[in-house]
């Protein structure tokens, strides 16, 4: 029910830290993994709407170090006429239970209609899932 | 004084935009290259501080296609006890000159002492270089 | 007994297929949790030596799309006096078996003394941990 | 007339060398860059052909370290039926002149009709635009 990442040396930087850069692919990576377990994604195909980040507010709690397991928790958030945010984590696992919190996340969207590229109002079917998601959690 | 950056294939995701995380290398890009011009990793290398990122707050205000050229702005903020603030713009570049904001986002990083790995009291002479760069602007 | 990826929207460029330079990070978790399973790392930590990549040589043998299930396949090939040949295959899978063939890869390398610097040759228990990896298999 | 890239922390992984994967995003900046030179997009786009690399070739000879400033060469090599070569070199810059390799790059690519993606005869007006880039040089 979450992704998790051993943290490899093509990770790191120059500190011997997990790059900033490379958390917002781990998150994108949980992002696609919730959406895939909440077939969010066949909404999206069927409609043909793109999901577009409008802002990441990301805070780096702890460094993640070679060899290290992290996990990438995503839930649904709230929604809004046009927008919605989720939050996510990233956690240090250690025998299995995460322990430590070593970033979070929250992340603004909207959805774009394909063709009209333009922002779609979030309602009807569309809001119902993003609504069910909340309900389901993880 | 700025990093001018053209959009290649490679850039892109799916939907033909510059993706996401990809702006958070072209950040920092803009950030060493900020750094080198004003002379601040001298006092990094001499002082042994490692330059550690807080929290980034990334808003996405317009996609960057294929070909396009943008330019990465960066500044100092302001400058607290433990911590400081930059701000970085990316801008598209039509002719050489900045006609839309693609991205703003406000970079929060403290200093640690590589030894200790804890955060140090900005203060000295670290702290008279990085006011130094609110005067100096650019 | 290998690694398992599944492709997003993040791992495509332009043409969207997996970008060419993404499957070397690919490889290089393959080449890891090859490692990891063969406890190779703790030979390499105990001895200080860093992995260093010579050559890859790598066929792109077919695009890897959106939402494809990827297998990096990894093997021990040939050694010889301060080199060593690494073989790996990308392979789509489709209801959980390999079907066709996405890439292939060899990879040498040379095992370097952390503190000289320079490659050492290949022998004694180094020597045997590569051998054995090679009769074990994947 | 060719690319050049101060190498930063970003760049680097566990070994603080520049990582075997980030190599390859140098060298397709490198071959965008030249084909924005010798005017080769226009070709692509009017014929709405891709360009897929079928095979690389890459051989590491000396690690690149933070602070560095590289110089990626790029040349057309010989031209077949379906694929054909390009020759890529990373230079360590010294003072503005390259004085060591880093590393050095064979590019197999083929020409493939955005319609029916499959890979073209080089012939004709490409061909000559091609063969016209051997002549030109760097």
């Amino acid at each position: 029910m979450s992704v998790d990442i051993k943290v490899r040396g093509y990770h790191l930087d120059i500190y011997h830290h997990v790059n900033n850069s490379r958390y917002l692919e781990f998150l994108e990576e949980g992002r696609w993994d919730y959406f895939d377990r909440h077939r969010f994604l066949d909404v999206i195909d069927d409609d043909q709407l793109a999901f577009v980040v409008a802002n990441i507010n990301i805070s780096y709690r702890r460094p993640a170090f070679d060899g290290e397991v992290i996990r990438i928790v995503t839930r649904m958030g709230s929604i809004g006429n046009k927008s919605a945010q989720m939050q996510q984590q990233v956690m240090l696992l250690e025998n299995g239970e995460p322990t430590e919190l070593v970033a979070d996340a929250t992340i603004t969207f909207c959805l774009m209609d394909a063709k009209t590229q333009r922002a779609i109002a979030i309602s009807g079917k569309v809001r119902a899932v993003l609504e069910k998601m909340i309900e389901d959690g993880l």
